[in-house]
């Protein structure tokens, strides 16, 4: 059993990343920027744009930081995404989300010029990846086909199971899971609320991906031998064992679960760090025009 | 075990659409119009433009067909387009597949306005569709839906199994059987060439969706009781029993897995007929705006 150090991994692209901005510089080449808006004071929200504004600075990255009050009103946020569209300076642009209420989240993302939607979220990016051609592909399922591919995990007729069908996670990746590539060319099979014998399935599975969002669903009664299972879940629960007060649990049962597995996402350390890096490795991207 | 009867239900959609062309004209509205590009001289190609122009004819469309030699350059295609796209009487375009090699396919594609691509192959639409948001979806999968619905088949909770990932036919798929709606709901497990265990996958199947292009594919021994089997496959194959010397077939041993089925599409009859109507479909919509 070999658990998949997601720190590990995002360590080494971080560097990487680092080195190709260094070789931009030296060659008189433009910095790559990031540009972030934040609306509001969501404390999560914060942490997150936080955390990816000091990403930027880890590989040397230009950032922008576009803070808005809550009452700010949908025209002047899609007004300040036309500009940064316009801005050649600017190679990516996030919004963070949730939105206020009256600021409609599909307009704006809509409104993001697909060229610098590193987040992969624009209908373009979307109907791209589909079609197999390049594309900017959202953050986790990015990260997660990263994993796969720097530890060697084979994928081609596995029988791959996805629990979960999100826009951002479960459905992607059995997009990614199934085109013919590699990782890829799995037989997918995607779970949700209205499977029946989810427990029958996943046993049958060479891989579970697990996006779910309930604590230490999957068990290992629900697990075969060898199995590849990754974790995307993160669950914040009381615990009288850290000075916190709160741990953070996966969709897996980690600890009865891992024994069985040939490889495993630990939670936390193990889908989380790539979801940032994938930000970043779009970003560089962008300003490398690869993808358009 | 019933025979969806895909003649029947194309004739009455049809009908709704002509009643719904009358109505718009009653009103003074303008007539519903089509424009189809065809390209070179492929005998195939000309017969399927032929039937969608006289489908547009027998429901009260307008309908344009532009026909071009086969040396035709990229550029004076593109300009086409691009004037079609301009043109406020047009609702829909298609351009007939395939094109002569110097000629990017995926150019053209996106070159289509995406609200007049009722097709639905353009990445907006796909991505669209992924998303959940109102979007042209392709005429075959389009056409399989409607028969779900017109037949009241059950999907909630089914595990439905689709031989095939193309982009046009096995992918749409995939996403629009796993997605929160009717039809829909299903557990799906989409399988391909690289799949291991085809034949047990689809004995467990309460759903059979097989559009792999090899004739007469699925047998009875595939196929549980009670399946529902959708048979997007067609294949010209030699006969010395019919007149023409040839006969379709499609990817199921329709005589021994029909007797099985609580639903089965025949071949030709079944999702054939439904292609061009969904193609109506999405033309009429365009015209009444309900998409974008």
């Amino acid at each position: 059993m070999q658990i998949i150090d997601g720190n590990k991994i995002a360590a080494e692209i971080k560097n990487e990343i680092a080195e190709a901005v260094t070789e931009i510089k030296n060659k008189g080449g433009k910095t790559p920027h990031l540009a972030a808006m934040l609306i509001g004071n969501d404390g999560a929200s914060e942490t997150y744009v936080g955390h990816k504004v000091k990403a930027c600075e880890q590989v040397g990255f230009k950032s922008t930081l576009v803070r808005y009050d809550a009452s700010i009103t949908e025209k002047e946020v899609l007004d300040k995404v036309i500009e940064i569209n316009n801005d050649p300076d600017i190679d990516g642009l996030i919004v963070q989300l949730p939105l206020p209420k009256h600021i409609s989240e599909q307009k704006v993302l809509e409104t993001i010029n697909f060229k610098k939607d590193v987040d992969g979220f624009h209908p373009v990016n979307v109907g791209r990846m589909v079609l197999g051609l390049p594309s900017f592909i959202p953050a986790t399922p990015f990260g997660i086909i990263e994993l796969f591919r720097r530890y060697n995990i084979p994928t081609e007729g596995k029988n791959c199971v996805i629990l979960g069908r999100s826009n951002i996670v479960g459905t992607p990746m059995n997009l990614l899971m199934s085109r013919k590539a590699y990782p890829g060319n799995c037989t997918v099979t995607i779970c949700h609320s209205k499977t029946k014998n989810i427990e029958e399935i996943c046993r049958n599975a060479d891989i579970i991906i697990v996006a779910m969002g309930i604590a230490e669903y999957l068990k290992a009664d629900m697990v075969k031998d060898g199995a590849v299972v990754i974790d995307v879940g993160i669950t914040r629960v009381k615990s009288d064992k850290t000075k916190s007060g709160w741990k953070l649990l996966g969709d897996v049962k980690f600890d009865e679960v891992a024994p069985k597995c040939s490889y495993i996402t630990p939670v936390p350390g193990g889908v989380g760090p790539m979801t940032i890096v994938s930000l970043l490795k779009n970003t560089l991207s962008s300003a490398r025009n690869e993808i358009y």
